[in-house]
Order: structure tokens, then C-alpha cells, then sequence
């Protein structure tokens, strides 16, 4: 069958590069697109490792940092493809995803067989699903890798990768993936990755309004913030929003909210969570969804997403 | 002042018990109040450290264990607070708790100056103030004292005591408290406890119905449970529900949603969510109590909260 | 029976009045407690009927205007009682309510057995059936008769009156209240006054965020909002705040979305919704409560109610 | 300018038709495309007015009633393009109106120029958007006109159809349209006749399950269903799930509640409800979106929506 024998040829040319990894010199280039705030970090990092980088984005000014650093800037997609057969893409949304791999420059057009393309993008699952049948067809290998961990945690390598795909080509993925993040899971066929930033989103959304009306809320009936985030903390209402990244300004430190909720996570971006085609019922996450929305419409835009507490807080001179 | 006379009065005998404290003959009882599923096991903690119980429940049958392990069993709140100086209550509700301490036969009817009176129940905060204004009346101090934990909990030992009333009182509460929890935090003035109490719970019942939207989400897009659950729980989407009591069967072990919901806590009971006066918006906590609600209205009422999981998933033979 | 005695003789009263009710000077007089914005109006079409009134409000200055229209203005609720065996209350809330009925100097202090007893504020139904227990006992009846309408509905008459009591004192409280409403309806025992009330509320806040909801989508969609409004009041989406209150600036006039949603139903009003103590689910009454809320905490705790259209449109230079 | 050329040719011909409209055998055959339960009594009523119909369906058994009325049948929209230059679609959902457009044996396959092409599904409006730009560049019209009203209005030619398009095509629409519906509403540009329908569909989702909480609630509180109708039809919480279509059985005749929820509108349809890509918040059409999916996975899909109240209410034998 055609998979195997791609897979076959492919994890030829994948052990001979494992036995020659511990020199640089010998280490096949890897193709990255899409050198933005997240990007740009995740490159370095695969510099750091000794891989060289061919790379390109849509705004030629985003590659002086990598270029500087040694890598190889080109104009198009097509030609990362062209001279690389690992190819990572890091995009802000489905549309530009769609663009990179199947547009008329896109990687598709001069993929080579075997070639391992991963995409670190969060997109729909369905966008990921038509990728990798597209990138099939060429005789290259599509998985989905979205992160979890922001900017931070893409510049110390600390990222969390959820990646879908064949399982045969996990180990190769890995390779590459494990020089950017702390934790690479496997989560199944094309697509799941996404899915599990998607729920993890929808999680975290949730989470993170739920803190922001309790802690108000305690705040109301008389308890200190700080006490009260401790008293979660050791109790079963403890969550990463309130254990981490708490949203009330004074309680922790190094988190937007002691920042006048600059930096972080935009709102906006957490009111483009993509809902899913599926009929599940998710009364609280479309709720948080519609919430985000509010804030946006009043303002709320760039702030972090944790800004949902002063949103929620009253307003001086309110009743 | 008064209060300051009846707080260095009362400190004067809690100084000697504590010298004593490694006696047991020396040690004065306690009077408990209370004796159902969480009652029984706290009071049974306090005679395994050496307290002798005074000990009554509107139920008689409920006192039969502490009577065997040697506590005496009196006909009512009254009686208990004639033979003991510090009183513990653990109630079903605000009404329970209203009768004990101000019914004809309740405990202010002859409780002495100085005594020291701790309510366990989970009650309405304003409630816990009227009954720390009653008791001061008399002489007596009340403290607000609510548990986070279930009967495994109380068993154990491991209960969160959230503690609210005058600061001066809280090292003699500390040391009944301790024998029955490993965690006894001082909140703040009287009905801080509850205040606590309330806020722990509405986020822990956000997080509930949040992780079941989420895993039944993840499954219908294809991931496992168990991964699932495994890649939310070191990532932004963990909470409590996610990664102690996983409400998807097969999850995890030793939790309700592996035994058909049975055990644990009702969902009857959490939406019997204390809501509050104050005006503070809490979207998500309104949205989740009416959630619990529309499960007991659909047959869930007496199971386990998590089921709130079983309600989401689509029926057998659904589309 | 007490009761039948009380309400025989009562009812004996009551027809010598219907037989004379064409002669002004023959009309005994109506008490009257609470001359505010809506019991003012009210009043006054009291004595446009030819009743003589005996009123009393805690601001003396309200008291004015009625007092130039020849009514008689005594100093507290149990002087009206004294003067007056039919009486009328329009008050702010439950606590103004007991005061008023149950306090030092109030009705049911010098209350005379068979007297009518009619409370138009909008409570809680457990004080409403309270107050009637409490009636009762010194031989008066009371009824619960909530309006629905505003300030030009009571100064037109217009008012609609739900009314809660025993049915065969219906008669005798609806002489009274059709001189100030044009409906007047009876639903059942004491306390069906306000649920009716409760109800219709929850339903109109409803109402309202899904018009300006839906509104403000199709304007984004590229609707016009008068022809939309035009389309939904032709359609199965048609309510009250589509066809009669508007919340769209510019689609109907003499509302207040046309007077930058001053006068009107204030959304705190709105927010202060009665919850009840009902297990019933209510998910959008409680989530439409919420958004009241959430709109006071951001300044639009005076604003007419249909402001939660300007809450969810998009700000001025937001994306 | 194409489109005013085409425009004029096209209104020649109309202007013809018109002339000769009041003789039966001059009409020129109409194009009907899907013959379901709604394309059926649609198809009938043009029969009615005397237009000859080229019809088609998947299903030919569809097809049976309108044949023996005189329809001719063909075997694809390609072929009733070829045959009549007046076309009405009406089909399930956003792919069937794109295989049917733009298939292989499509209309837009052999469509004439100056055709007029009348959607009548409920479909995403970008969908109709996308259509009308294809059939434009065929020479051809496309409009939007989606139904208000069942399988009822549909037979008795009581729908009300909502146009998006050309203004200057509106009247030819019109005079088809009007066979079928009792209104005919011009909203504007290609796709805001769906505009329009979802909104329309929004409230009235909300609006139901509103009016079956409020039901249940005052239910709860004594009132009688029927008595609580007619109070909130005569007030503020006036809508047309209450006046019209109100969900608890016995309340009113001909509607699903009287009929164990058969027929009427599957909450499954409801469930379906087109999301839209604009931004607006929408926090109560959410969460009803949300409860009819709730409803779906606990076995109400083919139930009427007004069953929501069924859903809503106590469970026999449940506290």
C-alpha cells in the first residue's frame, strides 16, 4: 500500500538522521512557517538544537531575528518545501493555514514524498482533517501539533504539544517538537490534536470566569482575595485560574492582573474559541463564550482574558 | 468591656486544658450536636483524642455508635450545653441550626458564659450572624465553622474547617477543630466560614458541569477519556473535577462516576446552593445552579454531582 | 366559622356602599399608605372616583399633592387603620411591607375586624401570605394585588391589578382598584398576586434581552432595524418588547430606547427580581437576571431596562 | 451595464406575463425543486394559480402527488433550468443547495439568462450570498426567501417569506410568492431574507423556552396554567409562544402541547439553528440554542420544541 511504503521510505531517511543527530553538521534542514510572536520563539529554539532553518512569513520583517541567527529566509511556502522535508507551521487562523498548504504557493505545490508537515496552528479539527487528505495525496505526512503555554512558555521551551496523526510518525514529530516544549502527547488520528486544545480551551474559559464571580463574590461577602485563593487552593474548588493565574489584582504575582491585565491572552482570542460542529451540549462553555463576546463589545478587546474579573467587579461610584 | 472580660475569662480555662491536654481523664468534654453521616465520624475523631463527648440528635438511633465508644447521649441542645462548655454542631440546615441554638430546648436556653459554640453546618452566613449575636447575648462566643470534604473526609480526619468569628477565640476552636481536619483556616469575622463555604462550592460547581461539558466534548471529537483527562490535567484546563473526581466513568478509581454515581455528593444538595443577597453577577454560578436543578427535575437528584456527566451524554439510541 | 362571620357582616357593609356608590358624599372613606411615584397617581383616581381618602407616607412631603386634592393625611398606618376599613398599600419592598402592617404604628395595630386590607406593592408571596395570617387574626382580610404598568399607566388608570385572596372578597377589592386599572384579575389564594407578577417579570426580562439580542444580530447581519422589528412582530418572535417597547433607538417612538433610555423600568429594578424559593429551573430567567446585573456593575443601574440593547451593541471604536 | 441589461430583458418578459397573468394558459411553467413536506402543499398552491410546474426531487415518490395534479417531472434541476426560466428551491439544508445550484446536474448547469431563482430553504445566508454571485455570473437572479410558518401555512398559503436581492426583482418574486404566503416581505441585499429568519428563529427559541419556565414556575406558585396564560397575554410578558403556541398541554387547542408534542416543530430543527460568524454577543439565544440540544440528547429530537416545558418540569415521583 502506498502508506507503507511512504511511511517506510520516510522512516529510512528518519533513522539515518537519528544516528547522525549529535552532529549539528549533519542534521537535514527543517522547514518553519509563520515567524510571529509565537514563531519566532519556536524557531530559535530549533536553532539552539543545531537544526538548520529554512523559513519564510508573509511579512518579510518578522524574519531579521531568525535570519540573524543563521537561518535561511525564502519567499514562499512552495520553496520551504522545495529544500526542506520537515516543515513546521505556526498561523493565526484556518483561512492562512489553507492558504500556506494548498494555495498557489503553498507547500503542496513542491512537497516531496515522505516529507513530515506539522502544524502547530489552532484551527479547526475539520481544516486539519482536509490538510492531511490533501497532504496524503502528495505522498507527504500531515499531523496537527496545536501548544498550550503562551509566549513564555514558547521562548524557555516549556510549551505543551497535542499532536493528531499517524502513530507511526509520533517518534519523528517528536524529534523536532520536543526541542520546543516540555510535554509532547499523543492524542490519536489527524485532528485529535485539535480537539484537545478545543477542549482544553473551553476548560480554561470556564475556569477562568468561574474564579473571576467567585472571588468577587467572596470579596463582597466580606473575605480577603488572598485568603480566599488560598482557601480554594486547598479545596475542591482549586483550578489552574485560581491557582496560577489568578484574575484579582494583588493576589499573585507575575500574572496580567497585577498588570492592569496587559499582555497574556487576549479576550478576543478567547471569544474566537472555535466551536465545534457537534451537537454536544456545553451550556457553560458556550456561556463563557458569549461572555467574552460582551467583554469585547465593551472594551474588553485586548485586554487578558482575566480582565473578566473587572468586568464583572463593580464600577466605582456604582451602587 | 464585656467582651473582653468573657474572652480573658475563657482563656483562662482553655490555658489550663491545655496544659493538661495529655491527660485524658483531665480533659473536659465537648458537647456535640448532631450525629448523621458526618456527625458520627467527627465525633467519634474527637473521643479517639481523648475528649469525653456530651453528645445528642433528634434521631436517637444516630447516637447508638458514640454511645458504645463512651459517649453520653442527653435528651436535647439544652442538656448538652448544661454538662459542656464548648459545643459542636453539625446541621442539615439553617432551620436545624435556628432550633438547636434558639428553640425552646436549645442550647442558649442554658448555655454558660464563656462557653465557646462552633457550627459545622453549612448554613446561610446572615444565619451565622443572628446566632453569634444570640449567643453573645448570653455571655457565650459562636463561631461559623463549615467543612469542605465528604464522610471519606470526616472518617479520615481531612476535613477544611473554614473558620469565621472573633480572632481571639481561634487557637481554642483550632484545637477541637484539628482532631477531625487536616486544614482549619481562619476566614475572617463570623460568617467568613460560610462566605467561604458558598464560594468553594459555586466554583466547584462550575468546574463539575465544566469538565463533564468538556470530556463529553473531546470523546464526541474522537479522544480517549483517559487521555483526555491526562493532557487537561497539566495544562490551563485543570481544576479539581478533572484530575480528583473525574465525573467520566473509567477515568479514575475510588470516585462516584465509577460507581454508577452512587455515594458522594447529591446533586439535590448542591442545588441546593446557598445563592446570596449581595448583587454581585455571577453568570456561570447562576447558570450551574440551574443545571443541578434540571437534573433533579430529569431523576438525578439523588445521585452523585458528577452525573451531571451522564445527563450531558446522549441517550442510548439518540441521534 | 370566624371567617364567615367577618366576611357576612363585612360583605353586609359593602352592599349599603354599592347602593349609594352613585353619591359622592355617601362613599366612606379609603386609607391609603405610600404615596410614591405610583401610589400617587393612584390616589388621585381614588378621589377622582369620590372616595375620601385618609393616606399616610414616612415622607410627609409626598403627601401634598393629595393633601391639595382634599385628602386627609394622618401620621402613621395604624392612624389610617383607625379612620379608614377599606386600605390600600403601595410600597417599595417586603420590609416596607411588615413595617407597615406588622410594626409599633402600623394597620394591624388598630385594624377594625371585617376591614379590607389591599397591598399593591410588589413583594415576596411568603411575606404576602404572612401579612394575611397576621390579618386574620384581628378579624381583617388581606389581599395581595400587584401592578403591572408604569407611572402613566397609574395616572391614566390603566393599571393592571393580579389579585390573590379569598375569592368572595374579590367584589369588594375590585370596586376599589377598577377606579385605578383597567384590568383587574383575580388568580387565586393570597400570594397569587405576586406570582403572577413574578412571573410575568421573569418573562418581560426575557423578552426583552432576546429582542435587543436579536436586534442588534440582524443590524450586524445587514438588516434594518425597523423593518426587522416589522418582520418579528409579524412572526412567531413577536413579544411585547418587539411590538410596544422597542429597545432600538429609532424604531418606535415614546419609549424610552428614543429618550437615551431615561424614565421607563430601571434595570436595577429589574435586577432585584424576586428569586424564589421554588426548586423550579428557570436557565434564562436566571441568566437574564444575571445580565441585570452584570449591566449595574457597568453604570446602567438607571437606565430603562431595554438599555441592554446599548450594553451588547458594539462600542465605538471597538472591533 | 450586464445586470441592467439583464434586468431589462428580464422585466420584458416579466411585463408580458403580467399583461397576460389573468388567462390560466398563457402562464409561462414555473421550476419547483424539492417536494418535501413543505416543497409539497408549495408546489400545489402555484398548481392552484394556474402556473404550469417542472418539478424535481431525489426521492421521485416525492414527486407522485404533484404529477397527478398536472405537474411535469424531470430527473434534475439542470433539466427544469432548460425548461422553465422561474425556478423555486426548496430543500433541507446548506449542501443540498449547493449540489442543487452548483452540481453536476445542477441548475446553473443550464440555466438561461434573465432566469429568476427563488431559494426558499433556510440555509447560512453566506451560502445564499455565494449562489446568488454563481447564478449572476450564468446571467441569472438568485434571491433568498426563506418561510415563516409549518406544514400548515404552507397548505393554506399562509407562509410569510422574507426576500434578500435585487429590489428591482422583488415584484416579479412577488408575484409567485404570493401564491404560496399570505405576507411577502422585501429585507434587503442577497442573504438577508436568512438574516431576517434566523433572527426570527432566535427569539421565538428563546421566547418558548421563557414561556415554558415561566409557566412552570407559576405553576409551582398556584396559579392555574390557564388563568397564567391569559394574565400574561393581557401584560408585558405578552409573546407568541404564549399567545399562540403555549407549551403546556391544555392550555390551548390545535397546538403540539395538546397532542403529547407530535408534530409542530422538531426540537431537533431547533437544535439546528444556523450560528452566525458575526461577533454579537448573544448570551440568552445561546443558551437556548444549548437547552434544545440538552433536550436532544435526553430524547426529545423529534418531540415539538414547545416540549421544552416537559423538559423543564418535576419528574413524576421526583421530590
Amino acid at each position: 500500500m502506498a502508506a507503507v511504503l511512504r511511511g517506510s521510505r520516510y522512516l529510512v531517511g528518519r533513522s539515518f538522521n537519528h544516528v547522525s543527530s549529535r552532529s549539528m553538521a549533519s542534521k537535514t534542514p527543517v522547514g518553519f512557517i509563520g515567524l510571529g510572536n509565537m514563531g519566532n520563539p519556536m524557531a530559535k529554539n530549533l536553532l539552539k538544537h543545531g537544526y538548520p532553518i529554512i523559513a519564510t512569513d508573509v511579512f518579510p520583517e518578522s524574519c531579521k531575528e531568525v535570519q540573524e541567527l543563521g537561518a535561511q529566509i525564502v519567499d514562499s511556502p512552495a520553496e520551504v518545501a522545495d529544500k526542506a522535508d520537515r516543515i513546521i507551521t505556526m498561523l493565526p487562523s484556518s483561512p492562512n493555514v489553507m492558504e500556506v498548504y494548498t494555495g498557489s504557493n503553498g507547500i503542496l505545490k513542491k512537497v516531496k514524498k515522505g516529507s513530515l508537515l506539522i502544524d502547530s496552528s489552532t484551527i479547526d479539527p475539520t481544516v486539519s482533517k482536509e490538510m492531511a487528505a490533501a497532504a496524503e495525496k502528495m505522498g507527504a505526512v500531515f499531523m496537527d501539533a496545536p501548544v498550550s503555554g503562551g509566549v513564555g512558555a514558547a521562548s524557555s521551551a516549556k510549551l505543551t504539544f497535542m499532536v493528531g496523526g499517524a502513530e507511526e510518525e509520533f517518534t519523528a514529530a517528536k524529534e523536532l517538537l520536543s526541542c520546543m516544549g516540555a510535554n509532547v502527547v499523543y492524542c490519536g488520528q489527524v485532528g485529535t490534536g485539535q480537539a484537545a486544545k478545543i477542549c482544553n480551551n473551553m476548560l480554561l474559559a470556564i475556569g477562568m470566569i468561574g474564579t473571576a464571580e467567585t472571588m468577587n463574590l467572596g470579596i463582597r461577602l466580606g473575605l480577603d482575595p488572598k485568603l480566599l485563593a488560598k482557601i480554594l487552593n486547598m479545596s475542591s474548588g482549586r483550578c489552574w485560574s485560581s491557582d496560577t493565574y489568578n484574575p484579582v489584582p494583588g493576589v499573585m504575582e507575575g500574572v496580567p492582573s497585577g498588570n492592569n491585565y496587559q499582555g497574556g491572552f487576549g479576550t478576543q482570542l478567547m471569544a474566537k474559541l472555535i466551536s465545534t460542529n457537534t451537537k454536544t451540549p456545553v451550556p457553560l462553555g458556550s456561556l463563557a463564550h458569549q461572555i467574552y463576546r460582551m467583554m469585547c463589545a465593551r472594551g474588553y478587546a485586548s485586554k487578558d482574558f482575566s480582565s473578566v474579573f473587572a468586568f464583572l467587579r463593580e464600577e466605582e461610584g456604582q451602587q
